[in-house]
């Protein structure tokens, strides 16, 4: 059969890493996609030896792959939001199915490429957009394609969580662990979209988007960065038995859809609170398959590689068995959108995405007090006016000399609008000398109960 | 467009649950298809009423449903290997593509009802045959595609590991740990399968066959159980920082597959070492992708009935892409394999399947010897001589009164027959008054570098 073949934008980490995988592992991805895939046309300002040894076709004008007409699959590897749309538009346009591995490209303009990829009848391929290596995007799509997905809550920012193990295992401060992590390269030079958050969330809308069958929505993912986070607080929640990570949690409840990026202390039982270093892991929690959990590595060119072309795998596939379908054209046009799962249902689920102030968690509480009699009642006393249980409460000792007390309390579940309520109130005590840190806690061991929101309604 | 329709032969846990997440989710899961799912006809003695308020055609004939014209996909969940080889056959026969949740049919029968399959041009899917909802085998087969596997390392009976995690966590012995297990249910009344290692034997043989695209060889898999084991051996391998777990591996080396079910001491510091209870995971480390880890629930009927029918979803988007196509039949006849991928790999690969005796892995070894001067360096003196290194040595100081001190050894990695003739020295030994307590250790770290067995072969 005559071979597929892929145009490839971008010739950076993940680009190279694509030439170079599929290189190594052409004979077995041919046994298993049914034909040869081999790189037609390179967008790029430089080329690789092989590429230059195949005689494969270079340009320096990406917009020019798009256009090929021998190309079948356009892989985007090029990154940013402005080129890199014009190319899938133009991919699209031009009836080929596109491979991506931009969270942002698809968390910024997702529904209108998607959109237009459907009209056009073929397919947006994005496995290597979340958690690089890991297969998370398939395992959602068609794994666990029978389920009702209630929570799907990861660490999907390597960097971010390289610089929060560092901070445990050696008590670094933020700004220490985030030079490590650059000296290690781990993080850009602007490491803004990383410690942000900005990335999670780009990854959560995604992820949200296919657990859900809801539109992308990335303007509502409430994200709250590491750059906050203070080493004590780290120490007092391993001191307490949780690990803090910095997880993208999307959760299904009974008001609407919960899509947050934020620190959160996790049970160090829950495996995973155990996945350190730059490694990435989702937890998916469903309503057949129970918690399943995906771990691996989040980041760099192999891995990423490794999921562009499990894409590329996919689509050869679709088109391979399409080319003998006469009613379909060269690039399977007309094809069912069902076969390549999209990130889109059709028609989008309509459930609302919840504001933070809403979204039910735990809380962790740090905030310094006199040293006094009487303080930590007038304290529990608020906590009991506002309806809200304690489930723990520590006080450290004053060092020597000092007149006040670090007081450490975690809450039970409670909308966060209670919470902040609750912590303005404590701001008002004169015993107060400190402000109020907080820190959001999941156990999550198990989705909501079905009437949680239906009680605090009532209450 | 016209819905799907399944035949489910078997109403024990697995098909009931199939039947009760289909019924909950169908609505998601045809949004998924593009068509409505719908139970046609069930296979069994009894019946639910669901299925009589649906009117749902019951057989006590299994046959009756391969047979049944209307039927597109086949869901066999009547275990064993003799009527349930029949029903299968007789559905590929029909043409029929067939699901099926039977580990022990497709490990002993596979490749014969592969190539069935493959010359009717329907397909077997088998996700819920290993590891019950975890999507491993979608991981395998589509989103680690591209990449060259040279591991896979499961906990794939969660039987096994909960006996594991008892005999650790309480200090039990196997019988008692056993008896713990069948109280709770999670062992048969005949549980011989499970803690033999049949079970775990014939879902690696799939693994294997899926990861390295060589045939299915559950005759070739070495395959030790747990019934050996010796409560003080956890402690000891608690003790040096490793967990001890009945791992299925499958292994690429230079010289050929290893493919073994045993015992084996993990670093406490691989995730994997870190799942407990009935819990199963598959680490599988591939060249681009890196290690990627896959936990979950290994059984129970909704985790292995989201698993079929993830199956039943991706066979059901084939049947409705296929529908239109008008140069094949009603069942997608004729359709390219590759869509949905098969078992086995056309042609199958060619790599040789190791003997243990020829199987690299480290040894932890425990042993009696009298507590006098000089035996321990007549000790590693028969290491040394059989060019053996050692790892860790921890001599035990013998109780009040006795003559004997327990010698703990953890060895170098080292070919097995390598290992057998030490021990053999070691038992020839006056020094020695126990036998030679030997469990295989696997850091799984990494693959095996590419030489080493050619090192050994000159050595």
């Amino acid at each position: 059969m005559e071979p597929i073949k892929l145009g490839i934008c971008g010739l950076g980490t993940v680009g190279r890493g694509t030439v170079e995988v599929l290189e190594r592992n052409a004979a077995s991805i041919a046994r298993r996609v049914g034909a040869a895939i081999e790189v037609a046309h390179v967008g790029s300002r430089q080329s690789l030896p092989q590429l230059r040894a195949a005689g494969v076709q270079i340009s320096a004008d990406h917009l020019a792959v798009a256009r090929d007409p021998q190309v079948d699959i356009l892989v985007e590897t090029i990154g940013g939001t402005t080129l890199a749309r014009r190319l899938v538009e133009e991919a699209i346009a031009q009836g080929k199915h596109v491979v991506t591995a931009n969270k942002a490209l698809l968390a910024e303009h997702g529904n209108a490429l998607f959109a237009a990829a459907a009209a056009q009848g073929v397919q947006i391929a994005y496995e290597a957009a979340v958690a690089g290596g890991i297969p998370i995007v398939h395992a959602l799509s068609t794994g666990l394609a029978a389920n009702r997905i209630n929570l799907v809550a990861g660490i999907i920012n390597g960097t971010g969580n390289f610089i929060l193990t560092e901070m445990r295992d050696k008590g670094q401060t933020f700004a220490a662990a985030l030079a490590a992590a650059q000296a290690r390269g781990y993080a850009e030079a602007d490491p803004a979209f990383d410690i942000e958050g900005t990335d999670a969330a780009h990854k959560l809308a995604i992820l949200a988007a296919l657990a859900f069958g809801i539109p992308l929505q990335f303007d509502c993912v409430f994200t709250e960065g590491l750059t906050e986070l203070d080493p004590q607080d780290v120490q007092h929640a391993a001191a307490l038995g949780y690990a803090i990570k910095h997880l993208g949690i999307a959760r299904r409840t009974a008001a609407g859809i919960e899509l947050r990026v934020h620190p959160t202390l996790v049970p160090r039982e829950q495996p995973i609170a155990q996945v350190d270093g730059v490694m990435n892991a989702v937890l998916v929690n469903a309503d057949a398959s129970g918690p399943t959990l995906y771990c691996g590595a989040g980041a760099g060119g192999d891995p990423t590689a490794s999921a562009v072309l499990a894409d590329v795998v996919d689509l050869a596939r679709l088109v391979v068995s399409t080319r003998g379908d006469k009613n379909s054209g060269k690039n399977g046009k007309g094809v069912p959108a069902a076969r390549v799962p999209a990130c889109l249902s059709d028609p989008p689920a309509t459930v609302p995405v919840l504001n933070i102030a809403d979204c039910t968690t735990a809380f962790y509480l740090r905030f310094d007090a006199k040293d006094q009699a009487g303080v930590l009642s007038r304290i529990t006393g608020l906590f009991s006016d506002a309806g809200l249980s304690v489930e723990a409460i520590q006080q450290r000792e004053p060092t020597a000399g000092s007149q006040e007390a670090t007081i450490i309390m975690i809450t039970q579940r409670a909308r966060e609008w209670e919470l902040r309520r609750l912590v303005q109130a404590l701001q008002g005590l004169d015993a107060l000398t400190s402000r109020v840190v907080v820190i959001r806690v999941e156990d999550l061991n198990c989705a909501e109960s079905p009437d949680e929101h239906a009680q605090s309604e009532e209450a």
